[in-house]
């Protein structure tokens, strides 16, 4: 298709940067070439670097580590360079992101899944199939700031499923009001410390900092108008209430939705079922046959039964029915894979398309 | 305070059942002399009646069995009386509930779990300190029926904290809108089968039958108003999706609500906070201190953490916050004990309240 | 390699029926042509016997439903016949086992799931790679009872484990004593109504109804002595305990044993990993790359994340320690798929191997 | 009984020192009259002291907090006095606990949860009703040491319902050999960081760092002879394997022990229920009324059903059954609650008994 791009990942000790290598493994042209993490990993092997005091592996992705990622040798993220390399793509935390992420930006793209660019007026939010056309907001920011790259984050795990499940509708019915409350997993909250077993046996945990806000924000930015002003929010009133519930992978949002017009249930699910056809089209090598799939069981979707739909980068809707407490209401359940395409497998897909439009190389 | 009421339970054997023998050990002036169950159990000790094919004990409430009770003979439901009884807890499943409860209903008051008659006009779906002015269709209900006791079932275990927690805020502000969300614990369901552990590990199941249905109904009902000729229901907007997550006791609610009025974050706290006073002056046998508390931690009400609180007839409610999406909105969590306060102690509480009103015995 | 074998299942709609359709989908040289399972189910189309009465799938494998066999006509096993097949898998309870697999075996060979035939002396206990001398049983089975075909059972998912990784260690060193308490799977124990979810919520059950008899006796047979005049129980001394603990797929065992000669770590990690080589080579379609994969991590093995290694058909070793409370003593932890090399693909393995070796067809 | 002591805890914010203060709410005869904790907590509330920097509190134990506790004054362990103080409870990690309980045990007795000293020569670990003869120990140490208090620790979590219930089996039938396994809860781990969440989700974890260690030596040292020249380590060998399973609360084991003579399961079933009723006869605050609580079911104990028996001090045993492979073998479960037996409300017993023997105050 393309020729090999040689790509980079910094903070690919972490949780999310292991979901990276583990996404990249047999990537048909993307080749990783360098891995960074902090100064204390820096210049280990990569598989030694995962060792904890006693010995343990913390390689926590289901998936095996690729024996050709395990023998590069890790590189300081603070002193790495974007020599040799195509494209970045960033598991950081938020904070060192401010400072990182940048630093790349300034020779090569930089697809992330941390927050710290998210809500800057010249950064687009991709999300694939969803807001591609906000791509042209990438050369006003490579003008504002100087960069020969650029910088794009993915939006949080929580906004994913939403948002892909709210552009059909908005697109078809227009969107007026969403009501929405998750049930997350506990990978969306990495493992140093992570979410704490004690909490999350015979446990829910009703709160999960600054999560809800950026649930909002995300959402309306992402199905927002994009000019080459800067985006528009789109003008559905959105609220949330994020909770954490004993489930390893996969985030349940439950989801009651105002319309502009009245949809029935059939053209609801026709909506969502069509939903992405040209994006499909594309055929790219981490895109699944369906964007949304639209289960007609009663009791659908499961967390542990339909995470892997799409190897895990399908968002599967379920319980779509009217709501006639809410104007041209429904209401229905989804389930996204919050490490998958909520995380790197979703920055990767980013990638891959940003590749075929010319913006990568 | 009063004298003792001799009380019988039927569906004695079943884990709703058991709820009420572990709640009715050791009260004040409620002594339980007759137990019923299925023909399966009839003639045998209570305690034996409970043991399974391989010889394991059946009881699953955490606080152990009153060797009192594990002596009583277990009677066939179908052709246990009343003689002697003041009073007949019913415990049994829908179906049998048809019959069994009006057979008891017409020589005395019978306080059940069971969602048979919960939909009829003539009869109050009582939650103690809500709505007991409902009180006036018991009289209709004894005539309509010529009966002289009278059938008063609890709500359903999803609609006891909601209702309880709407009901100050319709009286302060009015109600226009509400939109939940449940995660509900496994022991509303039962144990034979009950849910099963292959769908509670790592998992939510986003879907449980009729609940939705009748949390709608019944909320409307119990904050509707009572005249002589029945109730007219609330004409607040309601609906609800209602998931199970793996939790033994306690349902999680995540609510918004569109009030009449606008309140401050403070003044409907306030409004929870002083909710039931002249109910709890009562100083009921199975009434808590409070009937709502409102938690100012960030990332409460938890099932596991204050499950217990008023010995599980307390209601929790935490993260109260303005909702800007909706008009004078609200957003909040609660958490209410499902198989107490949820089923036999909430309707021992009603139980109580009757007596005390001169309605029993 | 083989003519394509075509294979019916019987208690093809159960859990484990399940498993061996999920386990024969694209198998290169089995064709499943019938599928029977009870009366209730007979006459509707697979997907749909599958169906309960919400409309909800009992479909609980992981792993999808091949829509070849959505549309089998499902038959009733108490009229099913061998004609037009050259294998039989029965995923049917002990009770019907026992009437149902001679019925089939009198025409075709029957590799079960099933414990009903474990105990007889002229029925070998096959666990492909470990005891596969035991086939000599099966022309004495065959005189027998006058059977044109014979009946395999597969071990009780427990035993599974435990025999293989004692295999190696009964060969090199000798065996005397085994030691053995199980963290089992809820899988194992089907759906209908399977473990409670109420049991398996901050809990542990230690009690699994006849297990522990079953891994004493099994684990005996299957190390012992075939000779033609039967199988010689192996001489060690065998004792467990067996628990049930909140985990979906995969059975952990601490195992605790002692040799007839002294084995350094270094050793019996040598003997394990070297283990099957020539069963490996045969390259059947269901075996895995190792038998016995030696982990020499200090925490592993763990259910989540080495069950499906080699496709679930690996038993995991961990912890490998000496154990200088015991004579010539060893100790460890094993992890071994009980859906998996516990039931239908260590049954399907079974098949293939009898295939190669001219027992079928 | 006595005249009120005047106690301090350290390490009184963690989770361990939370159950000091929620076992010592409400003590006939303990006041606790200091806490102490890191610098960090120095001169707060101690309400104060444990709100993380989201304002949420971290206290962890079921029981709520004893108004009255909340309000002390957290002091800096490391320059907090032992004046006005009769006794100190140490609930701090290993490594400070070496350098703080020196200091306040050359003042006044320190009990202590922490294993720092538990292996000195003339330190012993007392396990109440288990081993108080070892108490002569305690003037040798303060000879040695001049110290006008002394140390003396609890057993490991995991060694206390194992030494618990071999005690009345090695006085009764001598003892040889114990092989235990172990599936133990999260809340032994803390929870600063504590068990991921991750790794307790569909999930066991074979490995507790150090843990087999410390149990098998300290079975050892607690079922010992002890003389003034110190305690000679009983003869029994003892291994064991430690795994960590999703329970919050209650350790379960897996016993085999062989014995130097044969006891039938009721004799050692009686063994276990006379065990300890002159202790049991003092009366103490903390005592249970059983030491040992033998089961007759078959499926006992079980975490979340026995694990508060005696307000969490009994230990219980069930599936007490004889092991042909053992000599003179017998297997069964035990389970005991290790953040109360095993932790503070243990150690609080022992200071009880302590105080009736005058050797505090």
């Amino acid at each position: 298709m393309s020729p090999t791009l040689r790509v980079g990942v910094i903070g690919a000790t972490g949780l999310a940067g292991q979901q990276f290598l583990a996404a990249l493994s047999g990537h048909p042209w993307m080749k990783l070439v360098k891995v960074a993490a902090s100064e204390r990993s820096a210049g280990k092997r990569y598989a030694e670097a995962l060792l904890d005091g006693s010995g343990r592996s913390r390689w926590y992705v289901g998936e095996p580590l690729d024996p050709a990622f395990a023998d590069l040798t890790v590189e300081d993220a603070r002193e790495m360079t974007a020599d040799g390399l195509d494209l970045v793509f960033s598991a950081v935390e938020t904070e060192p992101a401010r400072e990182l992420e940048p630093r790349f930006a300034a020779h090569v793209p930089v697809v992330s899944t941390a927050s710290a660019f998210r809500y800057e007026p010249d950064v687009p939010i991709f999300l694939p199939g969803v807001n591609l056309a906000h791509a042209r907001l990438i050369d006003a920011q490579r003008k504002n700031r100087g960069w020969k790259g650029f910088i794009t984050p993915g939006p949080n795990c929580t906004t994913v499923g939403l948002a892909i499940t709210l552009r059909p509708l908005a697109d078809a019915f227009g969107l007026k009001l969403v009501v929405m409350t998750s049930l997350q997993a506990v990978s969306g909250a990495g493992r140093s410390p992570g979410v704490a077993a004690l909490d999350m046996i015979d446990n829910v945990v009703p709160f999960i900092a600054k999560e809800e806000e950026k649930v909002q924000l995300e959402t309306k930015k992402i199905l927002g108008a994009c000019s080459e002003a800067g985006i528009t929010p789109h003008g559905a009133l959105v609220t949330c209430t994020c909770t954490r519930v004993p489930v390893i992978d996969g985030h349940t949002e439950a989801v009651f939705v105002a319309l502009e017009r009245r949809a029935s249930v059939e053209e609801a699910k026709q909506a969502m079922r069509a939903f992405g056809r040209d994006f499909l089209a594309l055929g790219l090598p981490s895109c699944p046959q369906e964007l949304i799939h639209v289960s007609d069981a009663p009791d659908r979707p499961q967390p542990r039964l339909d995470r892997e739909r799409g190897a895990g980068m399908t968002t599967t809707v379920g319980r779509l029915r009217e709501d006639p407490a809410l104007e041209n209401g429904l209401k229905y359940v989804l389930l996204s894979h919050n490490t998958k395409l909520g995380a790197a497998k979703g920055a990767i897909l980013t990638a891959e398309w940003l590749a075929t439009q010319g913006y990568v190389g």
